[in-house]
């Protein structure tokens, strides 16, 4: 089955809201195994709404438009469809009814402009709001069908669990998608690719996908099957090459992210961590502790973003800050073993480097010095050369810290020298 | 000028990503007034793009369309561009030398697949990439324009910057949008709206949009005329009576963050900014740092995930951790005294609090402490109930801590008690 989104308003045109009812319906529709070619999105203009519906009922069976069903004269959605259709819009009294009810309920006066939520194109079905106020609609056309929802998520998202999912998984019958993200860190997105493009070659179930962002590579496997464990079946094998293929720079499979690796490393070893930063100004320290229950091993981070405070906070002596300078070696491990004396960890980490756009002293942007402290005599140090702008600098020393972490807690070899990508 | 924007990307399709890039070219049309009347999304698939890209020239001036340049088999936006214009790929030498150079200098064997990104359709202009390396690309078609840029969005909008809205702002000639955000902090939306709406009323230019989130509220008047400056001109009386009537809770006009104006106010007092952290995990010196040369006036952060940290690392009394407990008045005071200490800064802000999901000790999930030290005599503690999940709870700590800090810089009364959002 072949489904199309169509987003209607214009915020989504001027740019002040993200289409994010689009993802949200997709990432549904893909666990159903209901495919989506195409998405669409346009202005509160009737003229163009009707455009977009024709072209995707014309090589769709299933459309799904969001929004523009509000009590305002910019929402257009429901004329729109009765236009596209050649039908009237007739007031329904019982969807009239409960919008009456809802305002008396709560003691607030209707404004008139309400009722037109209760108009309703001739021959299409009512989906009841159970929040808000504005009803969805369905429609046959021909073989085809199109549900239009609220532009607003939680009203949307309840019509499309309620009803449209159930009524699509019937129609769509017994067939089902599996995908899984292969993740990972410490190599270029084309060298992942030569390792394992040649599975992939005249196979189109599983389809593979790579995707480099953040610091890090996703090998994307997607499945067709009758059913969700068939696809993963097929997936499975391959699944196991690709990673055999990549070695230890895979770090998860799936949606775990590495601060959550090494979060789950660290409290099954029972191990506590500890951070010194300068770069990243505190960001490793905020990931790692967006994952819940990073108390349970995330002692601190000491962001020190002077001189001064590495030298009194850290405990880096003046002689390594003057002699090779804020972003070296020396001063990278200085730090590790201040913030792994400071919180009384088991395992320090440290980053220190120019995020620019600046350089940091003699230290060009991008160069960044990672360091690692571990009981018993761990000491480790690596440059990295990170590009891109300030934000892409610090991800990428947040990410080889991490991996620094994630590598010594699983006892593989720990990287040298410069990793430039 | 009517410009339609085409995001190529399975991954958009199945709900894996947002299509962020969608938004972020619309609110830039917007600025230099080129209307965009429709998106589209399609995946990975030669047909459908060049039927997209058809589609988007038959009633489009300017066609922008991202994704699918990578060095990947997957990516397939080059054969479709070239298949649309009917003419064929051909391997640029300037681009072929600079992909080879940018793997040449960072010492790295280049995998013969990353050549593809230097095949351009026959009379297509290549813009350079900056960073990455798949060039954007430009051609036209009869009287309309395509450019096609990568997906990645660091990449995608340096050429958008450099190339594509000076190109289009030429061609766009003497008509404009300006637009305008006031910000506000530690105001609910609705009571935003109870005291500005009036100003709108039967008002199409300069039109008004509310935005709630990130634990601010953005008032964003928009209005059209023939040049930026008339445009400009229709916004600044109502700007200046939205700020007035909203008074103090306005932090910024435009695009400046809180993090940046703290900045800004710190820089020329010439004071120095330290941190404590508990339930932000790093995460406000991560976005005080974000801003560049923050150096100059922020030292550092103690991020003390633990208990013992708290006492250790900044000296709160392990009588204050057990009698009123790590979310209290008494232990966000003693922290912002250790880290104002600590770093030896002027002033100091700290925070503690539960994040959630569980509760912290006695605290419920969304609990927040703010404490603020500053010469001479300046000791402020305040309570926060945050609202939401674990990350928008750390959002919300933030935005009160910033806003402690720009008020006391700013000479403005410090809010008491409890807000509840």
């Amino acid at each position: 089955m072949r489904a199309e989104i169509v987003g209607i308003g214009t915020e989504l045109l001027l740019g002040e809201i993200e289409n994010s009812n689009a993802r949200w319906i997709s990432e549904r529709l893909a666990e159903i195994g209901v495919d989506v070619l195409h998405h669409q999105v346009v202005g509160d203009n009737v003229e163009r709404i009707v455009d977009a519906l024709r072209l995707a009922l014309s090589r769709s069976d299933v459309v799904i438009a969001t929004g523009g069903l509000g009590p305002t004269q910019d929402d257009v959605t429901r004329e729109a469809l009765a236009s596209m259709l050649g039908v009237r819009l007739l007031r329904d009294p019982k969807v009239e009814e409960a919008i009456r009810e809802r305002f008396a309920r709560v003691g607030r006066e209707m404004p008139e402009s309400n009722l037109r939520q209760a108009d309703v194109p001739q021959g299409a079905r009512v989906i009841a709001a159970r929040r808000g106020t504005a009803p969805g609609l369905r429609c046959e056309v021909g073989s085809a069908r199109i549900y239009v929802l609220p532009g607003v998520p939680a009203e949307m998202q309840e019509m499309m669990v309620d009803h449209v999912l159930p009524e699509l998984a019937r129609r769509a019958g017994p067939s089902a998608i599996a995908s899984r993200a292969i993740r990972c860190v410490g190599i270029a997105e084309s060298r992942v690719a030569e390792l394992v493009d040649d599975l992939f070659h005249g196979s189109a179930n599983p389809t593979v996908a790579f995707l480099a962002g953040g610091g890090e590579v996703r090998v994307r496997l997607t499945a067709k099957a009758g059913t969700r464990e068939e696809a993963e079946a097929l997936i499975a094998p391959i699944a196991a090459e690709v990673e055999r293929r990549l070695g230890d720079v895979v770090y998860a499979s799936d949606a775990e992210s590495l601060e959550e690796v090494v979060g789950r490393l660290l409290a099954s070893a029972r191990r506590t961590l500890a951070c010194a930063e300068s770069l990243t100004g505190g960001e490793l320290a905020a990931r790692i502790t967006s994952v819940p229950g990073a108390s349970a091993y995330f002692l601190g981070s000491a962001v020190c973003y002077s001189a001064a405070s590495k030298r009194e906070v850290l405990g880096v002596p003046a002689e390594v800050l003057e002699a090779a300078g804020p972003v070296s070696r020396e001063c990278a491990q200085a730090m590790a073993r201040g913030a792994r004396a400071l919180f009384r960890a088991d395992v320090a980490v440290a980053l220190t480097g120019a995020a620019g756009p600046e350089p940091h002293g003699a230290a060009e942007p991008g160069l960044v010095w990672v360091a690692l402290e571990a009981d018993p005599r761990v000491s480790h140090q690596r440059a990295i050369r990170a590009p891109g702008d300030r934000s892409m600098v610090r991800r990428w020393a947040e990410q080889a810290a991490l991996d620094l972490v994630r590598r010594h807690l699983r006892g593989l070899p720990l990287p040298q020298g410069d990793r430039v990508v």
